[in-house]
């Protein structure tokens, strides 16, 4: 039977930061208005740029965090250096560990040590049972706020030029361990169509939560603004897993605060194979 | 028609840090009687204690250096946090960018910055074209002394539990990049017997250099000790690849010491894709 956190789906909208940024603080309302939970700062991999404009955005993330307050939306940070998990700890309300990251035991020991709520992406090459021992790593240095999230791994499959979403984990990871299940369906998504019948997928298949991208300006440093959503194509996701979500029995409300407000042992008492 | 630097091969033997550390020093010299030229010291996952271990060796790197320096050989450690390049840099002939790490742009970003060679091994997951853009990134950040090394993929088979070795990737990586490819045939092995087969396949198919991983010490502590060879079969190991590197005009010797010899131009003219 579904326990009360089983009804609840979070929605996240993904920020990139080499979009430009300064949109942001612009978009924040219109993603509220779309019945989102949390904005994530996300930041592309191999652009030499990138590692400056990290800081520049922990720098920010002071007044960041007080217009995301002001309109009630949390705001998750991706950490990938062990150095900046103090900083990004400080403002942010959920730490993200990205794909590349997930097998990264340094810099799992350091978040497993934040205060922080911890969402954790399956590797590309990652089986189930490592993911776990990843979680498990962070649960052992003192962290057992931990969200595994589905993002996709590796095939033959050359549709998907990444990876394919492997909507199966959701239910086994649900029968394995009693953590919150998140799907991204960004790296496994051919297209806008793909994200929206992925997104749909996933929470039929009982995932607690979506990390959807929102496409912020129209800087064009990078090619892959294909998977990426504008403002209105985001809400209109969201409306539509709504309907989805509404015969699973499940509101579209922060699951991490439901999880707050609900009995702590529930979510917190793994069955760690 | 093979140049100069392609007719060596350079052997490294690599030692786990969780086997009993303290019998590493007495097992050096053995190791260089088999001719090997480098001792690489590496650090297993998941073992919580491994952090800990980590800065005992760092702590001891120096006595370590200067052991392996009375005995001609050089010193590779892994690093995997970026807090650590600065004093693993310091000792450390080369350092070891292992699977895991392979696309943690922190830590590349931080090794390009040291003025030491950097062997940078392919991540289960990751396509060659992914392999040269970890590389070029090291590069653009100012080191282009970079080692190439496949250590296995992950594939569909159910023989060898970690990896499948993709011996196909040095004659294509050779095509694509003028850079030194060895091979780390552990993960991909299945058995001592395995590792023979592959680290022969390996030397024939070009590779500049081979790990082979020697177990030091009869720690229990975790059980992947079915590739890891004795003193003897490393011993064993060496002499027959020696066998087949006579065959393709190559001497077992340090390519990377070669290398400096060698006109510079040749290895860092890289043909990137």
């Amino acid at each position: 039977m579904p326990n009360k956190i089983d009804r609840s789906l979070t929605i996240i909208a993904g920020i990139w930061v080499k979009d430009d940024f300064s949109c942001m603080l612009d978009l924040v309302k219109r993603i509220k208005k779309c019945n989102a939970h949390i904005i994530a700062i996300r930041f592309p991999k191999y652009y030499e740029c990138i590692l400056d404009s990290r800081k520049d955005v922990f720098g920010r993330l002071k007044e960041i965090k007080k217009v995301l307050e002001e309109t009630g939306l949390s705001l998750m940070v991706e950490v990938s250096d062990t150095r900046d998990v103090f900083i990004v700890s400080k403002y942010a309300d959920i730490l993200l560990i990205d794909t590349e990251s997930s097998q990264n035991l340094p810099l799992l020991r350091e978040v497993s040590k934040a205060n922080k709520p911890v969402l954790l992406k399956r590797g590309l090459s990652m089986t189930l049972s490592e993911l776990l021992k990843s979680a498990k790593y962070i649960e052992k240095g003192g962290n057992s706020n931990i969200i595994l999230c589905e993002g996709g791994i590796r095939t033959f499959s050359s549709v998907n030029s990444i990876a394919t979403l492997d909507i199966s984990a959701i239910p086994v990871l649900k029968e394995m361990v009693n953590l919150l299940i998140f799907v991204d369906p960004i790296y496994g998504s051919d297209g806008k169509e793909s994200v929206l019948s992925l997104s749909k997928a996933a929470v039929a298949a009982g995932a607690d939560g979506l990390i959807l991208d929102v496409k912020c300006g129209e800087n064009k440093l990078y090619n892959d603004y294909l998977n990426k959503l504008n403002i209105k194509e985001f809400c209109y996701i969201v409306e539509e897993v709504k309907k989805i979500a509404k015969v699973l029995g499940k509101k579209i409300e922060n699951s991490l605060e439901v999880k707050a407000n609900e009995d702590q042992i529930y979510r917190t008492r793994h069955k760690w194979r």
